[in-house]
């Protein structure tokens, strides 16, 4: 299994257009995703602009396949859009 | 649902025994507490110290009944027994 974190400072006044964005994404994916464990967006306690996509995938493949969605190549330009610097990814494997 | 993300440096020659306890732990977890609904340790790609604690709650009260079990307080000083540094403890709420 594969966990992914993308921490996301998302600009101020933007949360509510970035927020519907991903969730429209989120629908998507775990409506098309068997592969992906996990998708949430999650914003981090205390903080009204740090947001974090908190994802698990049962493998490379599923990871893989995801980024390549139409719908999330359709999506991502609309959450960059909203944020006040770069994404930073995080790529985990789990302790089995 | 709450996500929380433990992010630890486990110090050199300790991974084996840290992994040991965590998955001692994760089991217990995933025995125990249907609140809790995704408890993994995850190892940071690239690197061979960092490790992060991805779990996501139903609510404040699975969080809080995970943190009062007996196997969670036996296991905490072990895993810290294991770590170059204090860990850093992230919260987070879903966006529903």
């Amino acid at each position: 299994m594969i966990g992914v974190l993308a921490n996301m400072t998302v600009a101020e006044g933007k949360q509510e257009e970035f927020e519907n964005v991903a969730r429209d994404l989120m629908a998507k994916v775990k409506a098309n995703e068997p592969g992906c464990l996990i998708y949430n967006l999650c914003k981090k306690r205390g903080s009204e602009t740090e947001y974090t996509f908190m994802e698990q995938y049962t493998d490379a493949a599923a990871l893989d396949a995801h980024g390549k969605t139409e719908y999330f190549q359709a999506a991502f330009p609309k959450l960059g859009a909203c944020l006040a610097g770069k994404p930073e990814l995080i790529v985990l494997d789990a302790i089995q």
